[in-house]
């Protein structure tokens, strides 16, 4: 393939030729991880160019984190690199659905940093809980989930978010969808309006839509949801669906005044509210403000939770704290309409829960995500300036604004070629957005890779590096 | 507890007293598996008794299943008498959800033969999945079903069913509920004519109910159902919800010309069908007609199965068979609203199909069954006679027919009483009964208990036993 490198006739550099087929075929597999690549003398020797033009690409390659030298031994082409085709992407929390890959791209949203998942304890209970499959483990578990799951799910909401509510509020979900579906059935949203944060969780808005709901746009701003203006375009919603510890995609926390605003709305016009605890697990800063379930004094809240972001989105297991009378008929929902997550998954999430294996799991994840999170915003300050990168106190992305006339799908499509997964800012709002940026995700980039991968999406977003 | 057995004021003789108070003391749990009963001999001379008294209690008893003798080891409580508490039981296919029950009653419905179930394989399967677990099978899995488990089923519904699409168009489901409530979201059934079999499936008319769907009771009679009927009654509903093979709960098979005409309807009106296939598997007379499905030119045939019956309820695991238009959205609606079944257990499945457990292990259990429902059907017969006993070609229960006024309602509250677990007919109907009796499961009964439980059930019945 090393003949075909070079158009001679082209009006493009040597060295910008070499450095864009070498990562074409590393990003189409044609050269894949870990395979050698001539030295840049040899290449030099065969293509007839001279050793430092050859060189010149290679050090852009390797900046950008496509190939890797390793001293003596040669130089590889690099393991992150790859994005490769096999198995579908799941849903990013924000941007749009990624295109199939078969490992997350860097920056991709909505994925735990899964280098760092306790792989052999979770195989060492899956087993364990296959093992003590009883005949009574056949038969259908309870429609709102195995008691030991709700017990442990009610423990720990007890110790880590002060919600102090018995097991038997507790319903298993099939993750956040799951518990979406449900409690659009149950509250039957149908040509209903609904509120939604502008710019808010795009597939929350889709699942709403795809209900049938009536979806009114309510703006975020500083203090999270602008309640005043949700009353003023739809004073009777039937919900309001809001993410209060970490607004997605922003990141602010809604305030306090806000967050007794919107309970007295929901008390006054019986509407409900659904509270989005999606990542609340992960801050790096300050305290977090109570969830709004623990203010929640007229029960008009009902409580989301997921394992999506602290286990893995496979799993599927999330859960919703109801108020008392519609946690029976949830559990009725479920039973009639599904759906009903897999006995043995539950089990085997309970006894990681009881046995403090989560607790410790997310103690290390956001010490580790600390980290690349501070690795990655010394990069991006590096490139894009300190003022374009926003950290936000928690979460699981950095948010690199790019406001202006910037078209940030484009931006995300040349970053698609360059093999990079970011999720575009516009894409969180239903109408015009307001705001242009990108999400990079941090949890799968580890400190040493940051630099390169910096230097790949300046390189494919096309702005100048800063001296 | 021995001393308070007799109340020697009472009019009802003295064995009766015995065989009522240790049968409620074995079904309460005061009396639990395996415990050593006194020796007839020493309760008599305990309760200052003939021993003929108690002999014929103890008679009475053990004939009825509650107790065991054993020889020179003394008399013990048998094991299938317990009902317990433990776990709630799962809600059965025709009838209501059973109460808690820490292991199925006798002749309860909605179970495959949980002893029967190759729990070690299965084990060893998902202990193996869970080891492959790699990090990209944390990510997300297809909102349709991993690929190797939408191509296993694609595989088996050619062989098993003469159903011959591509994997693309299977879409794995939360068991029977959770295709339910993919289709009612699909086909936006709210507000809209839906038929239903009468009698049918409570489960699923009660599913249609709680989507919003204005459901029509179509009436079923010898063939099937009558579409004539159904098209007087609401010539253009949205979805008809059939259960061809095998109709649940009264048996028959949908005949040819009704399949015919059902299609006809469907295309005409651009209506949509339902297939239930919750149990053709188990057949034990003749050749069993091909899926509607098959018979599909149109393409208005959702078809639905389930691993429920076949394997485990708790498994939750069913699937879909969409025409090409509609496989992708409603991969759509999963993804947005649930239900995703977790990547494990589709793995654990999958492998189980692929490698030729599945077939091996349906094959088993249809003898098993051809041999539990034979034992049940003889005992039946000798007990109520021939004529009460409708065995139908297929299908996991035996329908007691107890046709004239009697309260079949009244009647299942008295089998719970003595321990025993069959579902009303009658609540199999939306309006007025038509057929009242009782559906006898025999999955979980083995041959030599036959004779014991229905004794009890004879007189639970108050039933003279024939001679």
């Amino acid at each position: 393939m090393f003949e075909a490198l070079l158009d001679r006739a082209a009006a493009e550099p040597a060295y910008r030729q070499l450095y864009r087929r070498i990562s074409g075929a590393v990003l189409d597999g044609t050269l894949t991880e870990g395979e050698r690549l001539p030295s840049a003398r040899a290449l030099a020797s065969q293509l007839g160019l001279a050793r430092g033009t050859v060189e010149a690409a290679y050090g852009q390659l390797a900046g950008e984190g496509y190939i890797q030298g390793r001293g003596a031994a040669g130089t590889f082409v690099a393991p992150v690199a790859i994005p490769a085709a096999a198995v579908p992407a799941p849903a990013p929390r924000a941007g749009r659905p990624a295109a199939p890959a078969g490992r997350p791209l860097p920056f991709q949203m909505g994925l735990p940093a899964l280098d760092a998942f306790p792989r052999k304890l979770w195989t060492r209970l899956a087993a364990r809980q296959a093992h003590a499959l009883s005949p009574l483990g056949l038969v259908a578990p309870d429609p709102a989930g195995i008691a030991s799951l709700r017990q442990a799910i009610a423990r720990y909401l007890a110790v880590a978010r002060g919600i102090a509510v018995p097991p038997e509020h507790v319903v298993v979900t099939a993750g956040f969808q799951g518990a979406l579906g449900l409690i659009t059935r149950l509250l039957d949203v149908g040509d209903q309006p609904v509120w939604m944060e502008e710019p808010g969780y795009f597939l929350a808005r889709a699942g709403l839509v795809a209900a049938g709901a009536r979806v009114v746009q309510v703006p975020v701003d500083a203090e999270g949801l602008d309640v005043a203006a949700g009353m003023a375009l739809a004073p009777t919603a039937r919900l309001a669906l809001v993410s209060p510890s970490h607004q997605s995609p922003l990141g602010m926390a809604l305030s306090l005044p806000r967050r007794l605003q919107l309970l007295d709305w929901a008390a006054s016009c019986d509407g409900w509210i659904v509270e989005d605890d999606y990542d609340s697990e992960f801050r790096y800063v300050g305290r977090p403000l109570p969830p709004l379930k623990s203010l929640d004094r007229a029960g008009r809240v009902l409580y989301v939770g997921t394992f999506s972001k602290t286990l893995f989105p496979g799993l599927r297991l999330g859960y919703l704290v109801a108020p008392p009378p519609l946690t029976q008929r949830i559990a009725e929902i479920a039973a009639l309409l599904g759906p009903l997550p897999a006995a043995d998954a539950q089990a085997t999430l309970a006894a990681f829960l009881a046995e403090g294996h989560f607790g410790r799991h997310v103690r290390r994840m956001r010490q580790l995500y600390a980290r690349r999170r501070a690795a990655l915003a010394v990069e991006l300050e590096k490139a894009f300036g300190a003022d374009r990168v926003a950290l936000g106190a928690g979460g699981m992305q950095i948010l690199l604004r790019l406001d202006g006339a910037v078209d940030d799908l484009a931006m995300v499509e040349a970053c698609r070629l360059a093999g990079l997964g970011p999720s575009p800012l516009s894409r969180a709002y239903a109408g015009p957005a307001k705001r242009r940026g990108l999400l990079l995700s941090f949890t799968n980039l580890a400190p040493e890779q940051a630099p390169a991968m910096v230097q790949r999406l300046a390189r494919a977003l096309s702005v100048p590096l800063r001296p």
